[in-house]
Parts: C-alpha cells; structure tokens; sequence
C-alpha cells in the first residue's frame, strides 16, 4: 500500500466555525445551498455531454478522412500490385496520432493515462487520487483518447468520457480551477471534499450517460462504484445530471446527423437498435455456457494484463519508454490489421452500410469482410458485428480476428496513452459471440431462432463481465445501449456467470490495478472472520495528540516531524513513564486535522492575537479559501516569538469525532469507515482516553 | 409517535457466543450460509412471481366472466328498456367481492387493509410494524386484492403485490412461519434481524418485478426505500431476485397467452408496448406544464385523502362499520359507472380490441365509449388510454371520466380493503392526460407530433409523481411498463416537476399514512439547522443500566418495570445522591438486549448453574431458537431460588456498542442511525460514562 495517497474528508468536522456560519445565515443559506447543487449537477451534464460530442465528432470526422485516404491508397495499390505503400500509409497515419497521445500521456501528464475509471473509483471510494481531477488532465484525457482512438490502437473512448465527467463535476463545483490557477469565486461553500465528492459521482454518472446514452445505467455505475455513503436526494441529482447529460448528447448528435431536435433518433443508440431481440427459453442453455467462456477469456485477459503490467512497471517506467512503447503498438495494429486483410481471402457483396469497401483481389463488386471490419472505429465494428447481416462473415475471418484482436486488446490496456477498456472488450465478445452463432447455425440450420447478431451481444455481455466483473450497472448500460429492455434477462444471467466464473480465478481489471498502483481501496465488506480481530490490533500508537491548547512551537515541531493528518486533542499529555501496555494519550475532547492546523499557522490564530479574534476575521471561510491545497510547513513563516505564542485548538477541531473501544471487532470498525466515509477513528480505552489510531490504511491491510 | 412500533435490531451484536460460532464453524459456514442467500432470494423471486401470477390470472379469469354476465345483461336491458336489472346485478357484482375483501381487511387480518408499501416502506426503514410480514398477512392480502380489483373498485394490485414479495422473502428466509407455527428447521442462521431486513428488500424488489414486469426499477424501489443501509453484494441479489421473479413472470404469463417459452412477447408488457414514443424538442413545454398539474392535482389528492384518513380514524373505527364503508363504495362505483355509460353519448366504431362491445343508444355496429371504459378492469384501462386509437374516446366522455375517478380513487384509497394505489392514480392522469393531448391536437390540428397516447403516459407519469412522489425507481418502472428507453427523459423531467409542485404543498401519499399511523420513521437526511442540537438535549435520562454480573432479582424487576428494549451494561451503578446535571450511571461496558435478557433467563443460565455452562448449551443456537418473538416475562417461570441467583452478562452482552458524547450535534447521530440502522445509542460523557439513551423516537422528534 502506498503511502502517496491520502484519504477524503468525507465526514464534516462540525466544529463551532460551521455551527456559527449556520446560525448567522439560516434557513436562506440552507435553500440556496440547494439551489447551487442542482444547478451545479446541471451544469455538469451539459458540459459533459459536450465534451463527449466533441470527442465524438472530432473522432468520427478524423477518421472518415483517414480511412477515405487508405481507401483510395489501397485501391490504388492493389491495381498496380505495390501494396507497401497503402501500408506504409497505414503504420503512418496510426503512428502519428500515437505519439500525439503517447507525449500527452507520459510527458503531459501521466495521470490522463488508462481509462480512468480506476482513479474515478478510487475517489468515489474515498481515495484522493493526486491530479485526478485537474483541468490539465481532463484536457490531455479529451485529446489523448480522440488520438488514440484515432490512431487506430485497439482502445475506446468510453472510459475517457467517464473520467471527464469526474473532472467537470469537480470544477463546476468547485468554482475554481487549480490548473489555471483562477478562482471564480462561485459555490465557495461547497469547497470541502464532503460535497466535491458527492459532485463527482454525480459526474461520472454523467460521463457514463454521455459515452453509452444510458443515463440509468450511469446511476447504477456510481451507485455500484460508490454506494457506501448514498442518500435519496443525492440519488435524484445524480439521475438529474445523468439525464441532462443524455438530453444534450442527443440533442447535438442529432444535430449532426441531420435531423435537429429528433431526440429519439436510433441513429443515436451507441451499438444500434435491437428491435426485435426475441429468444427460447432453451436459448439459456448456449447463454449459460458463454458465461462461462467468457469469464473464462476474461480471467486469462486479467492474468496476461497484470503480468504485463508488472513487467511495465518494473521496466518501461520512463516517458520515452513508453512513448517508444506505444508507437511499438501502432506499428503492430498496422501490421496485424494488413496481414490480415493481406491473407482473408473472404469476399462478400458490399453492404449498404459500407462506407469504405475495399475491393483488395475479390471479384469487381465485392469487397474483402476482413478489410470492412479493420477500416474503421472499434465501436463501428462491434455495431457491425451486432447487425450485420447473417452470413456477413465467415467464420475463419471471424475466428482469426479474435484471435488477434484479443492479446492487441490485452496488450494495448495499460499503454502510456488515455485508453478505454469497454469497446475493445466488447468488441473480442462481440466476435467469439457471433462466431458461436455461426457455429449454432451450423449445427442447426432449419431455426430460424439463431441471430448471429445476438449471440454477439450475449459474447459481448459475458467478455466484458469475465473482465471487469460489474454487473448490475453494465447489464443497464447495455440494455439501453441497444434499446432493448426484455433482453435484459439474459444479459444479466451471462455477465453474473462471467462474473462468477473469473472471481474463481482473479479480480476484476480495474481492481489489479488498484491494487498494483498500491492504493488503499476500502472492499464492500469486511474480511469475513474477522469478528475476532479487534480495534487493538488494527491500531496504530504511540498516538501523536495535541493539547486544546497547545504552544505554537509544539505543534509546528509535530507537523514537521510526523506525516499523520490527523490528531486527537486532549486535555492534558500523561507524563511518560508510565508505560504500560494500554498507555494513554490523554482525555479524548476532539480531533483536528493537519490542514486546520496549518490554516491556523498560516494566519497566525493565535491567543495572543487578540486583535483578530475581534474583527472576527476567524470564521469558516479562513478555511475554504485555501481548499483544496492547504499550506506546506514551508509556506508558514512564523517569527520566534510566534512560536512562544499559544494557540486554542477548541473553537476549531471536531468535538465529538468517531470513536471506538479497544475490543471493538473488525467488522464494526469497518462498517463505520464504509458507512460514514470516515478518515479517522480515535480508539479509547474504558475510560475515555486515546490508545490508538486507526486509518483507512490500518484497515486495508486486513484482506 | 406511537409506541406500537419497536425498531429493528440491525446492527448485529457481535458477543463471545457470536464469535465461538464463526471460530468453530470456520469457512465452511461463511460460503454455505453465501450460497443460501442465494438459493433464497431464488425461491423468493420464483415465488413472487407465481403469487402475482395467480392474482393476475383469476382476475383476469373472474373478470372476464364478471363482463361477459354483465354485458349480456345490459345488451338484453337496452332492448327490452329495463336497465334496472343490469344496474342490480352491477351492484351485486362490485358489493359481492368487495365484501370479502372487506372483511379479511377488518375482521381477518387488519394488517392486510391498504397497499402495504406503506409498511413495506417502515420496514426497510427499520420500524418493525407488528404482523407485516406474517403468512396470515399474505394470504389475506392476496384473495383480498383480488376480490377488491374484481370488485369493480379504484384500485390496483400492484402495491399488494409489492407487499407479498416482501412476505415470502421474510418467510423463505426464515425457514418458519409464526402464522401457522411451523418450523422447518431451514436457514436457522438468518434469523436475526439484519439478514430478515436483506431479505425483505429483495422481496419488495421481486415484489415490483412482479407487479410491473420492471426488474431494474424493482431494484431502485428498494433503493429508494432502504438504501441507507446497502452494499454491493446485496444489490446483486436484490438485482437476481428481481430478474428471477420476472422471468418467471414472463414464463407463466407467456404460457397463459398461449405463447409458451416466448418470453419477449410483447403481451406481458403490463401497459402495452410503445413502439415509436417520439418527441420533439418543443413538446418539453406542454410535459413541463403537465407536471406542474400533475403535482397540483397529486397535492390535491393527498390532501383530501389526509383529511378523509383523519375522520376514518375517528368514527369509522370497527370492523363493521369498515365493512359498510366498503360495501357503500362498491355501491357508488357502481352508481357512477352506470350513471355514465347512460348519460355520455359517445359513440364510436367498435374497435378490435374490443371484448365486451356495450352498444347501448348506439347505433347497430358501433359501441358507447364510457362502457368500454368502465367495462374492465382499471389496468385494462389504463392500456386502453395509452394504446386506443386517435379519437377513440370524446373530450367529454374523458373529462367527466377523470373527474369521477379522480374522487373515487381518492375515497377509495384507505378503505378496509387491501387495494393498490398505483393504477388509479395512472389511470386517473392517463385520462387527463389524454384530454391535454386532444386539447393541443385542437390547438394544433395539422402537427403530427400530437399522439394522444403519448399524452396520457405523461399525464399518468405526472399524476403518479404527484401523489406518491418517488421519481428515479418511478421513471425506470414506467419505461419498464412500456418497453421504451429513449422516453425516459421527459418521464423523469414529468415526475421531478409534479415531485416539486406537490411537495410544495404536502408529502407523498405514503408518508402521510405513515405519519398518521404514528410510525417512528427516519428521513433521508437530518433536519436542516440542526447542527447546535446536541445530543445532551436529544438524549432520554435517567438511564436503566444493568451491573456486568447482575443478581437475577433486579434483571426481573427491572424488565417488568421498564418497557426499554436494551440497557446498557457498566461496572457499577454509582449510589444516588451525587445528583448533577451530568449524574452518570456508571461506566459504560455494554449493551444487553431484552430480547437476550428473557432468553437468559427462561434458560435459567445462571452462574450457579453450573451443569449448563459445562455441557455448553449455552450458544448462539438459544437465542436464534425463539426469534423473532422472545418470550414475555409471564413466560419465564422463576424460582424464589432462581431469584437469588446472579446473571453474569459478559458473554452476551454486545461488548462494543457505538455511543457518542454528550457534546454531539444532531447530524452526527443522525448519520449513525441511518448509515448503520441502529436501535439504540449510548451517550457518554467524558470518561465514557453512561449519561443517555438515544433510540429512534428521541431522534424523529426533531422534524
Ligand atoms: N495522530 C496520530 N498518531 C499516531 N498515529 C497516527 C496518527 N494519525 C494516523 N496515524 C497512523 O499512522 C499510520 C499512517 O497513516 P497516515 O499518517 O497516512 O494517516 P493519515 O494521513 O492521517 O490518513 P490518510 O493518509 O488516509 O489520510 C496509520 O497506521 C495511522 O493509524
Ligand atoms: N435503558 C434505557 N434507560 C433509559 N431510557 C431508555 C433506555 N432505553 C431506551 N430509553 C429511552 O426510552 C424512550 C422510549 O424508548 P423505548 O423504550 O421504546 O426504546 P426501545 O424500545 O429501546 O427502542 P425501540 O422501541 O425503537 O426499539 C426513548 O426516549 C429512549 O431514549
Ligand atoms: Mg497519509
Ligand atoms: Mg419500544
């Protein structure tokens, strides 16, 4: 567990500073308060979905001009029989946008690397992820993944959307950005990491409403994500933002496609529409064994991933590396993707939907499956493979493909580059599943039941449940991704088993990577028998405590000589010596924070200062002005006699923090942390006094 | 706040008898009693199902010959002129049902009057409401629905429904019935009330799957009822119950239709399928302006039913009298519905869909609209809104339509019957809803946008919202219903607004029965400025506390002279006479439960019972035994020798209760109860010494 990243103040201190702010503005501030969160959630879909539009449409346009040039290169080059200039064409026009987001992704900054679903849960988990929520990350994040996406790299854009949604949440609410360093002054109120986060949940139920236009599925992702500490009027915004967010995507793609204002436009639908998605009952029985396979590929998926990222971790752990590194997958997409439609020799009439038909050596009038399937976007091609028509593939093109795109896929997740994980797993479904359809077909060729577009639905559903192992919020997603309701049964039947199935052998993708990055990540329950582990043996002491009121200079000595972030106050230190081994630490009055504790240095708050006491200047803005970066030791310039002065702990710690008794068990301590999002639980002996500390750390290692 | 109503123990004490059973069992226990959650939330789904199915079919079966009877009757009236015999046997027809509903609503089983979410809603709150969830309760609740729904009167069954899914699960799980006191000796481990509580939510969730067909709004039922207390895992199985139930439903019910294993078909859909619910931009005005009325009309609604709710508490008070209330309602149905079809002269052709066509003063081939609105049942009119042609229904016939069933819905909800509240009110806003949409095709009679159908689904939507005032689980139900996702947006703005609106006025319908009742329920949220109400003022003193090994004399005298349900246990009670403000009634060791107290002593495990401890009988089996009804103190039958006898409680006692101190404001207290549901809290002072109680009625007092 690494020590680099700290835990949210989720539970507000509620300490006298608050109480007099709600007592002097009232009812008023509580009813604007309100006001400003749903416009704030408003706010944020909107933004969200634009941003998800524009990366959409930049996408879409970049690449149709891509595809049109290879087209026409290829074309060329199949008549004149030199068919190393189309790909030298190819490996150019991946490579370049690669590097683009290779240099925003390592050099830029590196935490617009991956998906970001990862750190978006981990902050809805209670982890403040350095940098996650920056306006230069969502910047980089948006480029990034347009030019990944566009380097034809084996990644989706989904994830990306998510993460952005996180990053907008957080700066509408916070009415400031750090990046540009500009305070707007708005929604000062909200400036703790109690509201910021309840912000973010509702944004990346946004950003999920923007990827897949499925803004009920965005609620249960962060309810499935962060759930811990839920209330109804949260939910309703949440739903708020998710909804608005789906309303203004389908408004300006609706614009984009030509019809303006058709909001219900199918065209709209992520993976089109599945109108008529009947099946048997019998049909359970081939669902049932996908669910299987695909929790199968999906652990074998993990298990190659976390080695890699193993091996990229110890390795490849400098910017250029990884810049070299992700060009390196350029390239082999390039090749892959040439040899194949180089060697397939399956030739089909054009489709209608083909916008890029490549002729390569069939017969004038037809075009090459393998090449329709490479010449565009990964989630053109899982629509293809959805809905296009039976027979549109044969099965070698199909199993080749899978093959292939299966370890690019794997291969790809954990580049230096912003990277989704959702379409191109989707995708490896969507081709094992259609080729299972082939094979149904082949073995019953009189029913009329066997839609191979729907086995590749259900392969879809199992692969990416047999590797990110989400169920109910995914089964959502792409129940209204393809807009279609009754088939939601068996959906959700495949992605349980899938998820059953690869528990057996590993976790999900996202949480080995939780895991290797070393963050403390709370588990919905605690460790099962752990009724015997008690609070201490969780905690930690000595205990570092502070007086109510403590000299200046010892408090400056213990902020520099300890990293701790929090401190119970007590009445008076017991003298040492009397060491026993449950040991006081004195009378547990209160508990403050580092960040409170400098603010007060910084300006210097103290008894002796009476002046200030009197204008009154010491209320609760003292300490959001500076949130969410509070001063350094460095950034407090005391004089010496400062550090002679005195200074009163009462008026701002928390008066009545959390606490345990020592034979607390585990599963008590763990439900408070989950329940109430706790940063701190002071444990006491008998009568009182502080024996030991327990964080989210002390817990974690519990597993 | 009554005193009726006792709150749930759902933070499980964890003491050494506890800790023994994890010790000896090991993993083992831990994965059975894992796949036994599973296996029961199974059997809940399935058998959730099969009950709503049996309700469905008899009343479709008893229905359809209630019509046909009635239909030939009045065909046979119109001719000869005499249309008091088919008046008559109307009135026969709704009193005859209604009368048994009525009397297993008053005499049999008071607890199954009314539509039970109420009490499902305490449920999940933590309220255990006295034979909620008993086998007796269902069984009257489920042929009274039937028979009330037969009986012609405005209500549903959907709510009933919602209610036996909660029933079954609670019966399942427990693995005995009180009702029909049978133990099978199942599932001893999940008698307790955490795992019950987990349970009923998946049963409310297979509950509203069942009803509605809406798997994924079931879950968000149970969310939006109960979802302080949740987690990840559980969300899973609410999510598999609901699926469960509603594959079984559609298994059933596909069958019935003579479509076996088609489990798509488009039949079982409870309002019939929107195909192509399309909107324009601009229709967002006339949806926001419903939901306004829709709110105005809901707060209308619950006010009437509020005041009416008032007097029937008062005077309409026995069984009887409920009875004849009941019986003079069926009666007015009945006058209305025939008072309409002779008064409107609405004739139409007869349409296809048509099964008991009234031709009344028709001309020959065509059939009076108001008979075929009242000659069914209320959902099968609710379909006929939504579904029926353009200009299948009059301006007239529809507006004095809603307007009577506006007020027979209204008196009819709070009768002595079990009866549903959802389809009245859809069917009310349906109608008003259909009226807009004929008044804006009047506007606008050239637009083709205008779909009357459409119109009522949001007038339904808004009426909806405007009475019960739930708004996600309402939206996702209601997108369920239609099979269409991409209307989820205007249905949702729809239910917020009429939330809004109404909430301006009064609360939910439900939540004003709940209050009327007395229910010592919790909201969502702490009392806004509540922050400088500390828990010294919340507080209930003197305490009751009990020593750590207390003489069995005292035990008793204490349990019958106190109706507390838990007593915190200290090491010894200070003498009286140190009366301060802040007396302390020793320091604090423990929490004891009556429940385990009367258990302790009609076993008689006493120290000086030594054979007993030695045998080891004295395990977590003992408590589980009598649960969840504990023996009274007239069922502990004591010695004079048993008297004299000590009690050493250490073993039971929950050796970690949560307490707080005295200096803790409101909102703090507040989180603790709703994050982790619980029953008592002990307020402390300084050095941990008991100084208050805290239970859920302290906290409900502050509004
Ligand atoms: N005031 C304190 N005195 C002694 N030990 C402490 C104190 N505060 C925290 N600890 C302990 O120090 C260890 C390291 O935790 P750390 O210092 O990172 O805590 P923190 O920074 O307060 O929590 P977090 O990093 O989650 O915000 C933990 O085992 C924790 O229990
Ligand atoms: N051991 C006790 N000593 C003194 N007061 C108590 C004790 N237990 C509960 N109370 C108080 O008694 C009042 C009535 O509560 P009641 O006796 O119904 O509590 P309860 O039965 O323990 O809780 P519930 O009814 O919710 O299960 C409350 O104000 C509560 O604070
Ligand atoms: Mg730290
Ligand atoms: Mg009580």
């Amino acid at each position: 567990i690494s020590a680099a990243y700290e835990s949210l103040d989720y539970d507000t201190s509620i300490n006298s500073v608050l109480v007099d702010e709600e007592r002097t503005k009232g009812f008023q501030f509580v009813r604007k308060k309100d006001m400003a969160r749903w416009l704030v959630v408003l706010i944020t879909g909107v933004l969200t979905a634009l941003v998800a539009c524009s990366i959409d449409i930049t996408i879409e346009s970049l690449s149709s001009f891509k595809y049109q040039w290879l087209k026409e290169c290829t074309d060329k080059g199949v008549l004149t029989g030199v068919l190393i200039v189309p790909f030298l064409l190819w490996a150019a026009l991946n490579m370049g946008p690669t590097l683009i987001a290779a240099i925003l992704g390592s050099y830029i900054e590196p935490m617009a690397a991956g998906s970001g679903i990862p750190q978006v849960k981990c902050y809805l988990n209670g982890v403040k992820v350095p940098r996650v929520v920056r306006i230069k990350t969502l910047v980089s994040k948006v480029v990034g993944v347009t030019m990944s996406v566009l380097g034809g790299l084996a990644v989706g854009k989904e994830g990306p959307m998510i993460h952005s949604g996180a990053v907008i949440a957080a700066g509408v609410s916070q009415g400031k950005t750090t990046s540009l360093s500009k305070d707007f002054g708005f929604f000062e109120y909200f400036r703790e990491d109690h509201e910021k986060r309840d912000f973010v949940s509702a944004g990346a139920a946004a950003g999920v409403a923007a990827a897949f236009g499925a803004p009920v599925g965005g609620v249960l992702f962060s309810l499935e994500e962060g759930a811990s500490f839920w209330n109804q009027a949260l939910t309703w915004r949440v739903f708020f933002a998710a909804m608005m967010s789906t309303f203004t995507l389908n408004l300006v793609l609706s614009a984009y496609n030509g019809v303006p204002g058709k909001l219900t436009y199918n065209g709209l639908l992520n993976f089109g529409k599945f109108d008529d998605l009947t099946y048997e009952i019998w049909e359970f029985l081939p669902f049932l064994l996908m669910g299987v396979v695909g929790g199968l590929l999906g652990a074998l998926y993990n298990y190659i991933n976390k080695k890699l990222t193993g091996f990229r971790m110890k390795y490849i752990n400098t910017p250029w590396k990884k810049i070299v590194e992700a060009l390196g997958m350029a390239l082999l997409t390039a090749c892959v993707a040439f040899f194949m439609i180089y060697c397939m020799d399956d030739c089909r009439e054009i489709s209608e939907s083909a916008e890029y038909p490549i002729q390569m050596f069939c017969e004038p009038g037809k075009e090459s499956a393998a090449a329709s399937i490479w010449f565009q976007t990964p989630e053109k091609s899982v629509r293809a493979l959805f809905h296009d028509p039976p027979a549109a593939f044969e099965w070698l093109t199909i199993g080749v493909y899978f093959v292939f795109y299966y370890f690019l896929a794997c291969f790809t997740y954990g580049l230096g580059i912003p990277s989704g994980l959702f379409i191109p797993t989707l995708l490896c479904g969507a081709a094992w599943g259609r080729l299972t359809g082939i094979l149904i077909k082949f073995m019953f060729p009189d029913q009329d039941w066997v839609d191979e577009g729907k086995y590749a639905l259900v392969g879809a559903g199992a692969m990416l449940g047999g590797v990110v192992r989400m169920t109910l919020s995914l089964t959502v997603i792409l129940m209204e991704c393809v807009g279609n309701i009754t088939f939601g049964l068996p959906l959700m039947i495949v992605l349980m088993v899938a998820k059953w199935v690869g528990d057996f052998f590993n976790e999900g993708l996202y949480d080995i990577h939780i895991q290797m990055a070393g963050v403390p990540i709370m588990g919905w329950e605690a460790p099962s028998l752990s009724k015997n582990i008690y609070a201490s043996e969780v905690m930690n002491r000595p205990v570092v405590t502070l007086r109510s009121v403590e000299k200046v200079s010892r408090v400056v000595s213990l902020l520099q000589s300890h990293t701790h972030n929090g401190f119970p106050v007590v009445d008076s230190i017991p003298e040492d010596g009397q060491a026993s081994y449950f040991k006081s630490f004195g009378t547990l009055r209160g508990l403050i924070l580092r960040s409170q504790l400098t603010v007060l240095l910084k300006h210097k708050v103290f008894n002796e200062n009476t002046e200030l006491w009197q204008n009154s200047k010491v209320d609760i803005h003292l300490f959001r002005q500076s949130y969410p970066r509070y001063y350094t030791m460095e950034e407090v310039e005391l004089t010496p006699e400062d550090l002679n002065m005195t200074l009163d702990l009462r008026p701002f710690h928390n008066p009545s923090p959390y606490s345990v008794m020592a034979c607390t068990p585990l599963p008590r301590i763990f439900s408070l942390f989950r329940a109430l999002g706790l940063r701190h639980l002071v444990v006491t002996n008998d009568n009182n006094e502080v024996v030991g500390m327990v964080t989210r750390k002390d817990i974690v290692r519990f597993r």
